[in-house]
C-alpha cells in the first residue's frame, strides 16, 4: 500500500496516499475500530455548508483572505457535491465532541484547498485549524452541524414523503366516504362509521403528526455556532455567529439563528430530545395505522377482511399462493426501531457534564436513522400499499347488517338498560337485533326501522 | 360488613353500605385486584369538571332538565371539592377505556345527586348512563380528562416549580457573574468562563423546557368530547362537543377546544407522546444539571470542590460527619423514572386499534406521575439546594490559575500548532503555562501576560 | 400536634409523639416532599429481616450483648408481623443510598427495642447506628435488603401466580387437543394446528419464563452485606457477611449468600438489570398471549370470533351489552408499564460512581412493581379470563373448511409452484380449493382427498 | 444495464445479469427502498449453516438426492467462505418474518448449486423452494439462523474480547494492590480502599457480566427447526428438527437442540430478550467502569486526576495540547445505543399474532449490532486505554492523606456520635482529622495514631 505521511500535534503518521484526509482522521481510523456505523454522510455535508459559511463569515469580518476563503468554499462545495464522499471513512464510535469528524471535514477541505491553491499558483496554504477551523471548536461545530442536518433531513426529507401518504389517504377518505361499516372498539364490534371516517382518522394523525414535527423541529434552528470552546465564544469574533447563522440560512433557505445561549447549546440537546419525541408520535401512530390495514386486510378467508390490499410479493417459502401484508411489517419494525432511538437519544442528551455533552455523534446518528426511516418507509408503504387500499364491499356490508351495536340508537328512546337486554338477548339467541328488539315489546317493528338507521348513526344529531 | 344491593345490566351486585359507588365500580373493583395504584386523583377530578360542564351543555341544549343539572353540578362541585376522594377505589388495571373510572365518577355522581334531590323533596331520578353520561362515552369522556388532567397539571402545578427553581437559578448567576473559573469538557481543564455563565447554562435548559413543555401541551387542549362511542358523535348532539369545551375552558380558565376529527382524538394519543417528550426533555437537563452540582460540589477534599451547598441531614449510617448531595439524587433518580415512564407512554400509544385505544389509564397515570414528581424534585432542589450553592472562592481561583488551556488564547498569535508545543511542554514538565510560554521563545512575558488573562477570555472577541 | 424532641449529629427537630422514628426519619421526611411513592414494605420488611440477622451475628461473633440483641430481634420480629407499617414514611425520592429508609428502620427498631428493654426493666439502651447499624453501613445493608426483596417477591409472590395461569393453560391445551383449526401467521390464514396446539404455545411461553426468571434470580441471592462502607468491610467482622447471609437463609429458606466482591456488590446492579430482563420477556409473552386471546375472542359478530371468554363487566357506557376483554387490557397495561420500568432501572442501574451506585431506591421501587403487577395481572387473567375461554366450535370449523392454505400438503406432490397456480386460482374465483385443484387437471379428486386432510397437517410426517 | 429474467409466482421480473439472486430477491429490492441497514452478513451466514445442515438432513432421510444435496452444501460452503456477500442486498425493514432473505439465500444457493452441476455435465436442477427450503418454512429457519447468529457472535466474538479487558483489569488490580486511596460515595470522601480493590470491582463487574451472558445465550440454542410453518412440522420429516440440530451442533462445535415447542419457537422471542437483557446489563456496567476511569482520569490539573491513562489523539481542535478521555466516550455512547436497542428488542418480541412474530429482522439486526459494539468497544478500550492505566500516586496520597472520613475507624471507640463531632469540626476549621481528634480531648495523639491507620481500615476486622 502507498502512504504519504502526515502530522499533527501527536507527531507523524501514515495515511494512504489515495486519500486527502489528514493525521487526525487517520488516528481516529485506527484507535476506534468499532463497529461498522459511519458517520451520517449527512452530518457531513452539514458540516461543509458550516465550513463553507464559516469561511465567508470569516472573510467578512476580515480575518481570512479571499484566496483561502475562495478556496474552502469550493472545496466546501465539492463535498457537497458528493465528490468526496469517500474521504470521511470515521465511525460513529469516536470522541462523543465529535472532535475527529470536525478535523476530518478540517483537514479534507485544507488539503483539496490546498490542492485548488497549487493549481492556482498561489503560494497560500490553509490550516484544518488555523483556517478552515477558524473562530470554531468541534464543541460548537459539531452540535452546530448536529442541528443543521436534523432540520434538513427532517424538513426536506421526511415531511414530503408524510404528506405524501397522508394525500393517499385523504383520496381514500374521499372515495369511501359512503361506505357505512361496523365500528370496532376494544377489538368487539360498536357503533357504525364510513370507511372514509375510519381513514380519515389515519390522516388526522398525520396531519398532527406533521404539525407537531415542524413546530418541535423548530427549536433545531438555534445554532451553537459562536460558543467555541466552552460557550464563551473565546478566538471568534462577537458577530462571528450570528454571521455564520445568516450565511447558512441563505445556503440552506431555511431561518436558523445564533443560540441566544451558547452554554446551553454545548450542553444540552433538549432540543433533539423534543424533535425525536414527535418523530415517535408519529411513529405510535404509523403502528396503529399500519396495524390496522392488516387487521382489516386479514383474510382471505378466516380474517376482518374488510379491505384488500396490493399482492406484491409471494408471501410464503413454504404455503403457496400466500400473500402478506409486508408494507404494514415494515412500517411496524421501523417504529420498534425508532422507540428504542429515542430511548438512546434521551439518555444520551442526559448524561453531559459541565461544559460538554460528549454524546453528540451517538444522538445524530439515531436521529438521522429514524428520520431516513419513518421517511422511506411512508412512501415504501404509500406506493405499495396505501395507493392500492380497496372496500371488499359485500364483507363490509354482511359486518353492518349482523351488528349488535346498532342498538345503541335506542338509548334516547327506551333507555340504556332496556337497549342492553336486547342486544343481550339476540346475542344470546343469534337473532338479529330486530327480532329481539320486537319480541322485547318495547318497540314496534316502524319504531325498530325509524331509529334503527345505520346511515343515521354516523353523525352527531340534534333531535 | 353491611351491605347494600346495586344492579346493573350484568345483575345485582353487594356494595359496603358506606360506599356511594355502584354496581360498575364495585365489579371492577372485584375484578381487577392488581396492584395498588389507584386511578389518579387529577384524573378524577378532571372527569368531575367534564360531568359538570357536559350536564350544563346538556341543559342548555335542551336535553337534561333544571333539576337534574343542578343536582349534578352540586354533586361534581362536591368531587372538585374533595369531599368524596374516597369513593374512587379502582386501579389504573382495568379496562383499556377507562370505562368503568367514568362509570365510577358517573355513578357517585348520580348517587350523590339522587341524595341532594331527594333533600330538596324532588321526585326525580338521575341515572348514571342516562343522565350523567348522557351524549357521551368512556371513549370520548375518559380521554378528554386525560387531556384536561395532563395540562393542569403541567400548567398549573409543574411550570411554577420550574419558574421558581429558573428563577433561583437567576440569581445566583448574576450573583456569580463576575466570579473567573476554569471551564470543563470531556471532564478535561477547558479555557474559562464565570461560575455565573455556567449556571447560565442551566438557566437556559429551563427556560427552554418551559417553552418547549408550554408548546406542547398546546396540543393536549384539543379534547375528544363530542365524538362519543366511535368518533362519529352518534347520541351527541353536534353543537355538544364545543359547548362541553368552551364550559371547561370557562371553568379552567384554560382555553380548550372540541377536536377536529374525532376519530384522532379516541384512537390516537400522539399529543400524550409528544408532550411528554418535552417533559422528558426537561428531565435530561435536569440529571445534568443536579450531576454539575453534586460534581462541583464533591469533595469535600478530594473532589472538585468549587461550590458548596446546604447539609441538610447527616449522610452515613456509618462514616461520621459525612454530608451528601442527596438533592441531586432524589432528582436524578426521578429522572431515571420519567425516562421509563416515557417508554410506557410510547408503547401503550402505539396499540390502538380501529376505533379505539385501549391503554388510557396506563398514559395517565405515568404522565401524572412524571409531572409531579419533576415538579416535586424541582420545588424540593430549590428550597433544600440551589438557594443554598455558594462558590468556594479559594478553589475557584487555585483551579483557575494552573490551567493550561489559557494557552488557547495564543492560537491567533502563534498558531494552535506552537501552542499545543507549550501546552504540552508545561503539562510534561509540571510547570505554570507561562514558564513554558517564555521557554519556548515564541513570545516574550509581557506578550504572555497581555494575550493570556483570563478576564478577556469569557466572551468572543472582535479583535 | 404533639411533638417530641429528638436528635441527631445535625441537631434537634421536633418528631410526632405518636410515632417512634427518629430524627433523621424525620429530617428525610421534611427535606423530601417529592410524590407519593412510598418506599415499599418489602423492602422494609427485608431491612427487618437484615436487622434481625445482623444482631443474632454480632451476638454470636461478641460484638452485642444478648439482652440488645433479643430486644432487637423482637424489635424486628414485630416490624415483620406487619405491627409497625405506618412508622415508615419515606418516599422513593431521597438519597439514592437509601440511607435514610436505613435509618428509618434503624431508628424504629433502637426505640421499640429500647420500650422493650424499658419494661423489662433493663438500664441497656440500643442505638440506631451503633447498635442496631453495628457493623453495616447503608452502602452494604440497602442493596442486601434490595436483593432479599426481590427474591422473596419474585420466587414466593410470582412464581406461584405463574404457575397457576401455566397449568389452566396446560388443561386447556389438553382439553382442546383435538379441535384442528386454521392457523394464521401475518395475520393471514395458513396452515392447520390444533387448539390445543396453539394454547400450548402459550403455555410453553409461561414455562420458559419461569425457567428464565428462576435462572436468573440466583444472581440475586449474593449479598453486599458486610461490604459495609465502600466494599472493604471496614468496622465489620471477617466473619460478620458470611454469619449474616447464613441466619437470612436460614429465616427466609434461601440459599442466599454474601457476594464474592463487595466492590461490586455496592457499585453494580447488573443482576437486578439482567433479572428485571427475565421479566420483561415474560412481559413481551404476556402481551403476545393477552392480544391472541382478545383477537380470538373478537366480535362477537365481526371479528375472529374463534373462542369465547367470560363476560364479567358491562363493556360500555354508552354501547348496551357490550362485552370487552378487560383482563387482557389489563394485562397489556401492565406490560408496558413493565417495559418502562425496564429503562428506569438499566438507566439507573449504569450511573454508579467509584464505590457506590446511587439510584438503589428507584430500582428496587420499579423492580417490585413490575413483579406485583405481573404476578397480580395473572392471577386476575387466569381466575376472570383464562379459566373461562372455551372454544366456539362452528365458527373454528368453518375457518377450517374455508382455507386456501391446505394447498400446502400438495407440495410435495405437485412442487411449490403449480400448488400456488391452485390457490391462486381458487382465491381469484372464490372457489373452494378442491374445486380449483381438480380444474387444475393436477391431480384427481381421488388424490385431493388423500392429501389435503387437514388431520394429517398438524404434525410432522415421515413419508 | 445488462438484465436477465427471472420468475416467480408473481410472474417474471428482470434481475442484474451480474448477480445470481432471484425473482423474489429481487422484489424485496424493489418493493423495500427503506434506509441503509443491510441485513446483518452474521444472520446470511448463518442461515446458509442452516441450509448446508438441512440439505444433509433432508439427504440422510432420503429425501434429497445425493448429487442435489453435495451442490447444495458447496454452495453453502462458498456463502460462508464469503465468496457471495455480495448476492445478498436486501434490508432490514422487510417482511417481518425474514422470508425474502431466506428466499434470498434459497436463490443464491440455487443458483448457484445449478452452476455446480452444469459444471459437473448433471442435468438434475435444484429449486430454491422444493430442494433448498426443503421440509423448511422461512417461519421456522428465520428464527433458527437468528439464533445461531446471536450465539455465535456472543460466545465467538463478543466473550474473548470481554476476557480479554476483564484479565488486563486484573491485571491492573494485582498490580496496584498496594495503593491505598480514599474512597468515595455520593461523589463524596469516605473511607479507604486501596486501588486495586477498586478496579476489581470493575473486573467483578465483567466476570459477572460473563457468567450472565453465558447462562441466557444458552436459551438461544433451541432452534425453531422442524417448526416449519406454524410449528406442526407440516411437510417435514419427524426427525427433522433433531437432525438438523445436530448438524448445525456438528458444524459448529455448539450444542445445538431442536425446540420443545414449536409454537413458542415461531412466536415467542423470550430468549432474545433475555439474552440481550444480559447484554445490557453488561452495557451498564461498563458506563460504569468507562465513567470511573475518565473521572479518576480528570484534569490534568483541575480533576481528580488520580490515575493517567494513554494519550491517543488531540483532543480538540481549537484547545491545543488537550487530551480527552475519548475510549471512554466511545463505550459511554456504545452503552446508550444498547440500551436503546433492548427497548426496540423487547418491544418487538410482545408483537407477535397467533402462529408467528413479524418482527424477527429489527430483533435480529439490534441483537448483533449491541454484540458487536459492546465487543469492539471493549477491545479497543482494552488496547488504547485500560492497558495504558497508571496510578498518580502523588494525588492518590495526598488525597488520603487529607481525607476526613478516615474518622470511621473510631466508631467502635467513641461511638458514632463522638466521631461526627470531631469530623465536623476538623471540616469546619479546616484543620486535620487528628488535630480535631486531639482538640476534642477524647482520645489522645497514641490512641489516634493506633485506630486512624489507612492500612488497616481495608478490611474486615475481627476485633
Amino acid at each position: 500500500m502507498d502512504y504519504r505521511i502526515e502530522k499533527d500535534t501527536m507527531g507523524e503518521i501514515k495515511v494512504p496516499a489515495d486519500k486527502i484526509w489528514g493525521a487526525q482522521t487517520q488516528r481516529s481510523k485506527e484507535n476506534f475500530r468499532i463497529g461498522t456505523e459511519q458517520m451520517p454522510i449527512e452530518l457531513i455535508q452539514a458540516m461543509a455548508i458550516l465550513k463553507k459559511s464559516a469561511a465567508i463569515a470569516n472573510n467578512k469580518l476580515g480575518k481570512l483572505s479571499d484566496v483561502k476563503t475562495t478556496a474552502i468554499v469550493q472545496a466546501a462545495d465539492e463535498i457537497l457535491n458528493g465528490q468526496w464522499d469517500d474521504q470521511f471513512p470515521l465511525v460513529v464510535w469516536q470522541t462523543g465532541s465529535g472532535t475527529q469528524s470536525n478535523m476530518n471535514v478540517n483537514e479534507v477541505i485544507a488539503h483539496r484547498a490546498n490542492q485548488i491553491l497549487t493549481d492556482a499558483g498561489e503560494a497560500d496554504r490553509v490550516h484544518p485549524n488555523d483556517d478552515v477551523n477558524k473562530s470554531q471548536s468541534s464543541n460548537d461545530t459539531f452540535p452546530t452541524a448536529l442541528h443543521i442536518a436534523a432540520v434538513l433531513k427532517v424538513e426536506d426529507y421526511l415531511i414530503p414523503r408524510l404528506r405524501q401518504l397522508k394525500s393517499t389517504l385523504d383520496e381514500k377518505a374521499e372515495n369511501f366516504k359512503d361506505i357505512i361499516k361496523i365500528g370496532r372498539t376494544h377489538l368487539q364490534d360498536a357503533t357504525p362509521l364510513t370507511l372514509g371516517q375510519e381513514i380519515s382518522g389515519w390522516s388526522a394523525m398525520l396531519a398532527k403528526s406533521e404539525q407537531m414535527i415542524k413546530l418541535n423541529i423548530e427549536f433545531m434552528k438555534e445554532l451553537a455556532i459562536g460558543g467555541t470552546a466552552v460557550g464563551t465564544g473565546i478566538n471568534a469574533h462577537p458577530e462571528f455567529g450570528d454571521r455564520v447563522a445568516a450565511e447558512i440560512s441563505e445556503f440552506t433557505g431555511k431561518n436558523f439563528t445564533s443560540a441566544a445561549n451558547k452554554f446551553h447549546a454545548l450542553t444540552s440537546h433538549d432540543e433533539a430530545v423534543v424533535a425525536h419525541g414527535a418523530l415517535k408520535a408519529l411513529a405510535a401512530d404509523l403502528m396503529k395505522i399500519a396495524n390496522d390495514v392488516r387487521w382489516l386486510a386479514s383474510g382471505p378467508r378466516s380474517g376482518i377482511g374488510e379491505i384488500t390490499i396490493p399482492e406484491n410479493e409471494p408471501g410464503s417459502s413454504i404455503m403457496p399462493g400466500k400473500v402478506n401484508p409486508t408494507q404494514s411489517e415494515a412500517m411496524t419494525m421501523v417504529v420498534t426501531q425508532v422507540v428504542g432511538n429515542d430511548a438512546t437519544i434521551a439518555f444520551a442528551a442526559s448524561q453531559g457534564n459541565f461544559e460538554l455533552n460528549v454524546f453528540k455523534p451517538v444522538i445524530i446518528y439515531n436521529f438521522l436513522q429514524s428520520t431516513r426511516l419513518l421517511a422511506d418507509t411512508m412512501k415504501s408503504f404509500n406506493d405499495h400499499c396505501a395507493v392500492g387500499i380497496e372496500p371488499n364491499k359485500e364483507v363490509l356490508d354482511h359486518n353492518l347488517q349482523n351488528s349488535l351495536m346498532l342498538v345503541t340508537a335506542l338509548n334516547p328512546y327506551i333507555g340504556y338498560e332496556n337497549a342492553a337486554k336486547i342486544a343481550k338477548q339476540a346475542h344470546k339467541d343469534g337473532t338479529t337485533l330486530k327480532e329481539a328488539a320486537i319480541a322485547s315489546g318495547l318497540l314496534t317493528e316502524e319504531q325498530f326501522d325509524e331509529y334503527v338507521d345505520p346511515a343515521t348513526m354516523i353523525y352527531p344529531n340534534a333531535k
